[in-house]
């Protein structure tokens, strides 16, 4: 390749801090050696715990403000111009940045993201999309709380672009897509989803599955899943929390005797490895797919490790080149 | 006690077929030492398939036809009077048994109860409830999927229900109600979870705990968690499969080289008490919560093993008199 790609950050948003999030900073520039970070926050601060090894491939841009978590979207669009989350997304804007990482309040994100990128075209608002593991590699979530109530014809949007960016970015041939319901059948759920898998099923170029239930989230059985915000950010967010509460149970030996607990105990650091591997956290990263550029949302409380993955998804949609190829696309399409 | 616990169980609805759950039913009388069922379906079938030593604890009820799982409610309601479904809850209603169990199609059975039981006054439609499981205990969500859309209202009565069948039936004093949302804060949200917001803060006998969000579901924070049905089904379900599929890489050894994976296949028999502790089957059963009569759903897939969990419950419902203490408490309160 050998062509920079060059990311902005937001190290201040988010409730792990920016000394956290300049070390993630650092491993991905050793992981990616065509990288180059701009590092939005308090420039003082960045500066002195910045490593010189990598200086040379940082770019430092100062914010005076920060938004906080709970701060109403429209407030923060009005007020925190100088924020490091306004001056990321404007990197992306001025073309200064491909693309660019928040940990922050998604509300705010999603408020800039839209007033300084526009969405494409036919786009009415973007939505806030993950991967989700299962067997078969793995299933792209959306939206996951960007937007809580979807009209018909948002879903419907949702379907379209999740379907680009799961063959554009994903290298899936024709992805399925499943529109989730509380059941199979076509005479479960609203109004409003029943509309939505019309739109979807009468649209030639997806390749529609039909209804799935949550049980099918990671089966793999389908390659995206539309839902509304609020379906997919508490799928999501219980799905999580159940794993980490089966981790926690395992971990503590629940259902043992007392000497299958200290057997289980001698043995955990050999199956580390396993733990790795069911990590939710290894997942972190969604992009605010819909805006002309990159916008990848992190877990607000992700540490150093888990908003590494965050930036490996802005590097992996860069490559991809995924807004030229969703724009082109979609033109097409509708 | 000494008093005889008289259950109805509809023997053919769900995707197991009657020999299951006739199987469900013997345990059940084994465990249950003051039991009595009365199994409705195919009378010669049951009869065929029924244990002699049970006998003299079981009535057979004969019904001719069995509700599908994709059969339309009203349409169930209007020509399946003679179903295994609707004689079970008749049994209810006629007061032959105190509660019945189903494991088939949740429109049709909520239809059918409350047809034939009626809701408490005040309560526009009933909630299917269930307990998931969490490191306190564990915490009633409702409602599961059987009210897709909720007013604001609903989801008040719902944070009622919930909470009178946490202290009535599972003896938790003064029970924590949270409302699932997509954030912790007021600003979040739908105008539908905001508005029940106010109703349910301002109801000075309800222990509100404010909004949590589906990483809470499972963390024991609150101890009665309300949201809609498209929410809490989705919810529920993704978890379960969450779960189910991290248990199956663990199972499978993933991220472990070949003689770690030999290793966890010999070591399996030791830990087995493990995967028991984290299996979603034992918490099959949700109470369709609300109506003048106790019904419990199992969930259509549900093995023998777990509709016996499903029973369990039935039987714990009508030993804590369920029914009465709810509509006793539920006319001081509304």
């Amino acid at each position: 390749m050998g062509q920079i790609t060059t990311i902005a950050l937001d190290v201040m948003s988010g409730d792990c801090g920016p000394r956290s999030r300049i070390c993630a900073a650092q491993d991905a520039l050793t992981r990616h050696p065509h990288l180059h970070l701009v590092l939005v926050g308090d420039s003082r601060f960045i500066r002195e715990h910045l490593s010189r090894e990598v200086s040379d491939r940082v770019t430092v841009v100062h914010a005076a403000q920060t938004v906080s978590m709970d701060e109403r979207p429209s407030r923060a669009l009005r007020s925190k111009q100088d924020s490091s989350m306004w001056l990321a997304v404007e990197q992306v804007a001025m073309g200064m940045s491909q693309a660019c990482v928040s940990a922050g309040n998604t509300g705010a994100l999603m408020a800039m993201g839209r007033h300084l990128l526009k969405t494409f075209p036919g786009i009415d608002r973007p939505a806030l999309v993950g991967q989700v593991p299962t067997s078969a590699g793995g299933t792209l979530l959306l939206d996951l709380g960007a937007n809580v109530d979807c009209s018909a014809d948002l879903l419907f949007q949702f379907a379209v672009l999740g379907s680009l960016l799961k063959s554009e970015v994903y290298d899936v041939v024709n992805p399925s897509v499943g529109l989730l319901n509380v059941g199979e059948e076509d005479i479960k759920g609203s109004e409003t989803v029943r509309l939505a898998q019309q739109l979807i099923e009468s649209h030639e170029s997806l390749n529609y599955a039909g209804f799935i239930e949550g049980d099918d989230l990671y089966s793999g059985r389908v390659d995206v899943v539309v839902c509304d915000g609020f379906a997919g950010n508490v799928a999501l967010k219980a799905s999580e929390a159940a794993v980490r509460m089966v981790a926690h149970k395992l971990a503590a030996g629940v259902g043992l005797n007392s000497w299958q607990k200290v057997l289980l105990k001698l043995l955990k650091p050999l199956f580390k490895p396993m733990a790795a591997s069911i990590d939710p956290g290894r997942y972190n990263g969604a992009m605010l797919l819909g805006l002309q550029g990159i916008v990848v949302k992190s877990h607000g409380a992700a540490d150093a490790r888990q908003f590494g993955f965050a930036i490996d998804q802005a590097v992996r949609a860069v490559e991809h080149n995924a807004v030229h190829r969703i724009n082109e696309r979609l033109e097409e399409l509708l």
